[in-house]
């Protein structure tokens, strides 16, 4: 940690309903290893225009937004970026001197991650979810020009609505299709939750994919990626993205880009 | 400080026009020694009202309210401590489930320094100023029990009401009066100010009192304070007072009493 807070100090920090360790961690590691004047705090809060309006008045750099604040801190800022703009969702938040900017950083994370996995761009793709991130990761893979998707989700009005705002079909569940990328944007794997040993996907329709994605990041080890490992699939896995698009918001809030040893050091920190 | 920054670290901050270090230096080493979980940030803001919503909707455990927020708060908290009703000045805010009850250590600071310095109840008092600190010093005299008191304040009608609320006379100089205790509530001394080699009071009058107390706390040795030492007078400093609030401050947040040699090294670490 920084050894000199001073009146200076620039605070950073996270809104959500469960705040966790991996942001701070990741955050307040960079700054003392680049030398930087700042602070990253995880707050919760049961009012949100409250917080944003703290955000304002007290000159708060940089928020991260995560579960449930993700759409509704949209009607409390300023501006939205390109990449909160089209998803409608935010999970970012710059104040520069009172005027807030929103960014969707899990967007960027996934575009980035798709092109340095060279996941090829006609791979055909299920992904299942229908919620927030479900709408970041879908529209960074139509950005992204992958055009064959169908999107699965048990909320039929959610994962029809999503499917067709981006030109995707849909389905309550897979079924017999054998998509060459499988995606989870969903709970399932997650730690602690009601389906932390499940399978996001069939086992069959694993062995048949070439590209397993989950987001899911506590653990990263899902049964899902377990499994497209052993398999010998290409891996992508939501601690790259959660390591991305803090990441990413470390870049919005200093200006300053780490190199890629001092962002690995910083994620295995932020990890243990 | 704290090494370990985690999602159940609390927040701490402080309000003012001008932030200064004394109070974050202060908080921050003895949190660091104590092996406390808090973290204490300087804030200034334009929008108080925004900022205390921030502090009750973040749920930030306390703050600090300095110049120009000590009495515009008021209107925004839920509660006032005795400290603070009776002067309607503030400078604590200590927020316990978003319910915010406000302090005023400034006055418990002053009436524990009258005690520890043994000035005599019976003492006739010149006080110079008519702000909100003149109101907390004022205040702590009348309920300490010193009641031959008089207002100099250039000031006439917030020097007049200032006198007639506690039952002291005011006067807009000091003139030929040489009571026994002086006490400069302005910012004559003040390190960068207009007055910074100004004496207080006269030299005459100096030299014919027992005490004298300035609140000036940059420096704390103000020419008031020099004066005072090479004549042997009873010396009471801004030092002191800040000193003494900010630990009222701190037992008030974390409910944590420091030994004096721990409070008197975070006096020294803070001025550093």
């Amino acid at each position: 940690m920084q050894m000199n807070p001073n009146r200076d100090t620039q605070l950073c920090m996270s809104l959500s309903g469960r705040p966790g360790n991996f942001g701070l961690r990741f955050h307040n590691h960079l700054y003392e290893q680049l030398g930087l004047n700042f602070y990253y705090k995880a707050f919760s809060s049961q009012d949100l225009p409250g917080a944003v309006g703290g955000i304002r008045a007290l000159g708060i750099r940089g928020c991260g937004v995560s579960m449930p604040f993700k759409e509704a801190c949209i009607a409390l800022v300023d501006e939205l970026d390109a990449s909160a703009e089209a998803i409608q969702s935010i999970n970012t938040i710059v104040n520069t001197n009172g005027h807030l900017k929103a960014y969707n950083t899990d967007y960027i994370a996934i575009a980035q991650l798709l092109d340095t996995h060279q996941v090829p761009k006609e791979s055909t793709f299920a992904l299942r979810g229908s919620g927030g991130m479900a709408k970041a990761v879908a529209s960074a893979l139509r950005d992204g020009g992958y055009k064959n998707g169908l999107i699965v989700a048990r909320n039929e009005r959610a994962g029809r609505a999503l499917a067709q705002s981006l030109g995707y079909s849909w389905q309550a569940e897979l079924g017999g299709q054998r998509p060459q990328m499988l995606i989870n944007v969903t709970p399932i794997g997650m730690n602690g939750g009601p389906e932390a040993d499940q399978l996001a996907f069939d086992p069959e329709a694993i062995a048949a994919a070439e590209t397993v994605f989950d987001v899911v990041a506590i653990p990263s080890e899902t049964p899902l990626i377990v499994r497209g490992r052993a398999e010998g699939k290409r891996v992508i896995t939501g601690l790259e993205v959660i390591a991305i698009q803090a990441l990413e918001q470390f870049v919005l809030y200093t200006g300053v880009r780490p190199t890629d040893e001092q962002f690995q050091k910083a994620v295995a920190f932020a990890r243990g």
